[in-house]
């Protein structure tokens, strides 16, 4: 497979187009952007880290039956994934407040959400990526009703199975972001990432974080945590 | 009734405690705020239009099976309400799009919502009052789901008696701002007020704004405006 220009280069990631017009090549790159990419920075390594985990969540899910792209890893940095329609709705599931809701809804940080809260963002990085209702989604045609159903579903679903993944491994998912997209069958699929980059994960003993508020926070060691996210799960075996 | 000390002053009105305990006295100041505050006037005669108009639509609503808070006019600005415990939120409708909404999702003015849209935002003018899903309404314990839901519908029901008055008046009803309330037996009614400082009237043929728009874009007559809705009104005949 030659390496052509990219179709879409993302904060994250850059896209490719295969010989197959239904298959993408997508290339964790090492940039690391927070604030809506206001603060930016470069980590060798970061790519690679992420593929791997990412690849390994993925295909736990696949085997759980929560339908996605993934099709298999090319090489450290490189996947190939099923080309889908992205709907263009952030989907955030919470287990713990933190972040930004508490200080936007002025809620306290660490409270446990039962059920867990599913939250739709427009993803545009121009307006901030602005929270929307489940009726705005729809009124403004960014995702049919059957759709805003379909992905909470799929996303609770995701948030129960990663939930069952981590907790053995000692680590607490207290929220993350999906994104969905539509294969060219019209079938709802999930897309995207799972990584460090886009969970908050705590250590269940000590409370460190495991993800990219190390980066946000200046915690430092931002590296060694998605290298620790890593460790655990690969030590657990292959899926 | 003598007058007291309120037992409560906010941007638009001020609220006493009368003899009986179940009801309160609502004053209708001429105080026209804008933008949390930010923009600010005194309109001598605004409460008393308000007072009036809020008191024609509420009565209007009642006698149209929509519960809620008033119970008569006392004078000029004053008007007597049943008190409610008030649901911190704020409950928008809109037919068509324009404002803020625009603004914080790039979606174009003038759309025409069919069905109309009903959004939640959290009364807390320290956090500017931000959008909330009906998710988090319930996660936070704003609402219950069923208070939700019976919201939701009470306002969709407003909405329609709403366009119902005011299209033979020539005028169209673009969005307006609810606030609910619960009674010491835990009925969920409508309560607060519903004027040209809370709806966007515009005038069906010209296009007028006649309603708080005015004020928040400078384009003058502001009492006018709400002179010629209370006019139309009253024309009307009584409710
Ligand atoms: N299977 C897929 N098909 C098409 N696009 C995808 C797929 N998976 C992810 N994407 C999109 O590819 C981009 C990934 O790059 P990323 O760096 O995350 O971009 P962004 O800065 O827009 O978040 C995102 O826009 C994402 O929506
Ligand atoms: N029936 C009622 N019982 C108790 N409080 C009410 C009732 N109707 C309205 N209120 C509250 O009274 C206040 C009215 O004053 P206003 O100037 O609109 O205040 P604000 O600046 O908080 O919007 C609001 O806080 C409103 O929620
Ligand atoms: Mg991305
Ligand atoms: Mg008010």
């Amino acid at each position: 497979m030659e390496k052509l220009e990219p179709i879409y280069e993302g904060k994250a990631k850059k896209l490719f187009e295969t010989d197959d017009p239904d298959i993408l090549l997508l290339e964790y790159k090492n940039t690391l952007t927070a604030f809506n990419a206001l603060k930016k920075t470069t980590m060798e390594g970061k790519g690679a880290l992420n593929n791997k985990i990412s690849s390994y969540i993925l295909q736990y899910l696949a085997s759980r039956g929560v339908p996605n792209h993934f099709v298999k890893m090319v090489d450290e940095v490189r996947q190939l994934v099923r080309k889908v329609e992205i709907i263009p709705l952030e989907v955030v599931v919470r287990n713990i407040t933190t972040g930004s809701i508490c200080k936007r809804l002025g809620v306290p940080e660490g409270i446990n959400l039962n059920p867990p809260l599913v939250e739709f963002y427009l993803k545009n990085d121009e307006l901030g990526d602005p929270i929307v209702t489940e009726d705005q989604a729809i009124s403004f045609g960014w995702a049919s009703e059957e759709e805003i159903q379909k992905i909470k579903n799929m996303a609770l679903q995701v948030n129960q199975l990663l939930k069952d993944l981590f907790k053995p491994l000692g680590i607490t998912l207290v929220d993350f972001k999906l994104e969905f997209g539509k294969t060219k069958d019209g079938e709802i699929i999930l897309a995207d990432e799972i990584s460090p980059d886009t969970c908050r994960f705590w250590d269940s003993s000590s409370g460190d974080r495991l993800d990219k508020d190390r980066f946000r926070k200046d915690l430092g060691n931002v590296l060694e945590a998605y290298q620790e996210i890593w460790r655990r799960l690969s030590a657990k075996g292959e899926e």
